[in-house]
């Protein structure tokens, strides 16, 4: 079974045992999308692609709109003891799938990843960050645009920053957003 | 000791040998040069970057202005079981340096990638290749302008073929040439 299955098959239970315990079932809901899975996702999503825990990098925050990770240099160096660019790349990558989970939850969209432009401005010595954001906004009209024409094009910018905050890599990431077949 | 030193007192020992042994040097030096080192490079560079060891992939040809890699499917799936997207970029990115290597030699140049852009256009469910290509002509002139003017910059396309030969994603890799340090 899928991770998604389970989580939702997860979700099910949860919001099934608020409302036999007389609890508001809306709330249960709402407390189970908001608070458990962008956790469940934090913890468990670099363990979903071999080649993503392979590389050690760590999701430090994640909530809806919102994730920062990190690369760590130890195990990802290249032959002159920088990052290798694979683990830059790997670090812009693999956070937009967890964010947009916490944004838009695991039931409704699937993002698909067209294209991804790296540029690298520096070598990294130490371990490496990215955050993406996403406003509101942007979820809300992405939102609105795969409902109405079943797929949304949309773009993520990272800024890939070494321990003493130098960019050492920029990252453009382009998304299709399509909704996930019933 | 770094590889490329290692194989520079290899080289610099062979020929050695060879001056010894009553051989014409420069036959003795271009023999290696042409026939060992592409040999050696293809043998080994794979296993110099950690993060492009665990990937698995391999140097399948590799000659003066010629490439060919593969990457494995297995070990490499995502969370749908294709190929990774960082597999992919990975892919992409790792052959530039043997092609550079085996088609300019280990002790005149150093190439750095300043930018990669990948383009996924299909998902991958098996192993895929890469062909990196690169004329005489070419190499020439990447040869002149980083002796006249301290580097040069140029790019490499490629494209990411599965087991059917269709194309499943899209590279286009920046350098800059640089002569190495004495």
């Amino acid at each position: 079974m899928s991770l998604t299955k389970q989580l939702q098959n997860f979700a099910g239970t949860a919001v099934a045992k608020a409302r036999d315990a007389g609890l508001p079932v809306d709330d249960a809901q709402a407390y189970y999308s908001d608070r458990i899975e962008p956790l469940l996702i934090k913890k468990i999503s670099r363990f979903i692609i071999p080649f993503v825990r392979r590389s050690g990098v760590k999701v430090l925050e994640l909530e809806s709109g919102h994730v920062l990770c990190e690369m760590p240099i130890k195990g990802n160096v290249n032959h002159i003891g920088t990052m290798y660019a694979g683990a830059l790349f790997t670090l812009a990558e693999f956070p937009g799938g967890p964010l947009m989970l916490a944004t838009f939850g695991m039931r409704r969209f699937i993002p698909i990843v067209t294209a991804l432009d790296m540029e690298f401005l520096k070598v990294a010595k130490s371990n490496v960050r990215i955050e993406l954001n996403m406003s509101a906004e942007q979820a809300r009209a992405i939102e609105a645009e795969t409902l109405e024409h079943g797929k949304a094009e949309f773009v993520l910018e990272g800024e890939l920053v070494n321990a003493e905050g130098e960019i050492v890599a920029r990252s453009l990431a382009k998304y299709q957003m399509r909704p996930r077949r019933r």
